[in-house]
């Protein structure tokens, strides 16, 4: 892994797609002319979060939001972790990061696995999966700054999903996400810092600002996180960026120190993946 | 899972085996006059924390410890999971935790599965498999309270082991613990609070009081956390008992709404043991 700054946009997501896409490009401009080499948008950035938007703001790949996101990534120089969007690939939906190198090239994907449906007692209910279909890709992905792995909101919920990445040779691993005044407050940061710690990586989680008229309130509170475990940055509940150093010295450092890694116990138990 | 209280007794241990165990003794008689149903007493409690009294306090089962927590077990009518002491067996020397019934029956035992090497810059030096052997169990044990599991302190940070106890039937897991002033402050309380929520169970999660003059410092700070990763109860530093409520009805009101053992996606992943 390099020594780089990664940034997070936590931008103020609208039920205007256009505004959202100039806000996005705006602010990851800004965060480049900020030395940022990898920026992060986060789930769900050109449209309202809601089951009944996502069909409507869904686009086949490439589309309008793709294809401004390659451009601001080719334009800036700098490696980009375009959130996530509804998109549409024959009859399904899927919520879908995208992965654009210095040049705007696509170099991965990953869609959504773990679909966010639940019904909290005088909290939180939603159903994803009454629009959405799950992905099945553990996404990670060669870079020239490291290896990066891709997870989107929910799919942070499952230790498996982060431990094949990390297996799979992750070193830092983006979440763009959208927790909610339920689950935010309970789980959003003690997940975020405790898969940076099991699985000895960067974790960088990027929320939306925080709209209190929304139909879905997000949390806000984006993290930067190292693999000890220590914020390196937090937002509150405002439009802001958020920016992080990443040191390869400090990743080796910390797997040689605490070599959780290697303590795996390898002859007892291992994921499969199916 | 029925509703009853959980004990942690956050003994100070000595380098005096009888006064050990006397003082553990004398704290699980308390808790159970209090009303607890199941005591949980800390990591290695009858001798110091130290590769090189290890070999000198370590017993064969049963023997002198081992018989003096069977016999304060049935004495209160108790669960007993106590701690954990060495325990010799032929040539090898484990990091072995006892669990009693009510009757003081022994019903289960864990052997520490993962050992405890790490070397921190400035900060905590310790080699437990110098003079320990690995245990290769994942323990979880019928009782009329639930299923109960046990992990020891560095099984803790291997999230594969509490997933295998959760898919085995654990609704609460047991750590008997001693983490040390560089790991505590950083992992010790999200750890304890992640894999309650991740797995849906209780936690238990039991340390030696701190002793600033010991060769190794524990960190203290027991914890009880419920599947929602609340904290139930808290100890600081000292000597001292602390209680939790266990609700059958809110394990399964927490599985019910926020469903993540049911989102697994057992299609795609899942762990393996070998």
């Amino acid at each position: 892994m390099k020594d780089f700054k990664v940034a997070i946009c936590q931008m103020l997501t609208t039920d205007n797609k256009e505004k959202n896409i100039s806000k996005a490009v705006q602010m990851i401009e800004e965060a480049a002319q900020n030395g940022a080499a990898l920026v992060v948008l986060p789930e769900i950035f050109n449209s309202p979060y809601d089951n009944g938007c996502f069909p409507v703001y869904a686009e086949e790949f490439p589309g309008y939001t793709s294809i401004a996101m390659m451009e601001v990534a080719r334009n800036c120089g700098i490696y980009l972790v375009a959130g996530s969007i509804p998109e549409r690939e024959g009859e399904k939906i899927y919520n879908t990061s995208y992965f654009y190198d210095r040049q705007g090239k696509l170099i991965g994907k990953h869609r959504k696995m773990h679909l966010f449906d639940i019904n909290i007692e005088g909290g939180q209910y939603f159903k994803e999966s009454d629009v959405l279909s799950p992905g099945d890709d553990f996404a990670v992905f060669d870079t020239e700054l490291g290896k990066i792995g891709i997870g989107i909101c929910y799919d942070i919920r499952f230790p498996e999903y982060f431990r094949v990445l990390s297996e799979k040779g992750a070193e830092l691993i983006v979440l763009p996400a959208a927790f909610n005044m339920t689950t935010g407050p309970a789980h959003w940061e003690i997940s975020v810092r405790m898969r940076a710690v099991d699985n000895q990586v960067y974790m960088v989680a990027a929320s939306p600002a925080r709209d209190e008229n929304a139909s879905y309130v997000s949390y806000g509170n984006s993290r930067i996180v190292d693999p000890w475990g220590t914020i390196l940055a937090s937002a509150q509940t405002e439009e802001c960026i958020i920016y992080g150093n990443v040191s390869g010295g400090k990743l080796s450092s910390i797997r040689e120190q605490l070599p959780l890694i290697k303590h795996l116990k390898r002859n007892k138990y291992g994921i499969e993946i199916k």
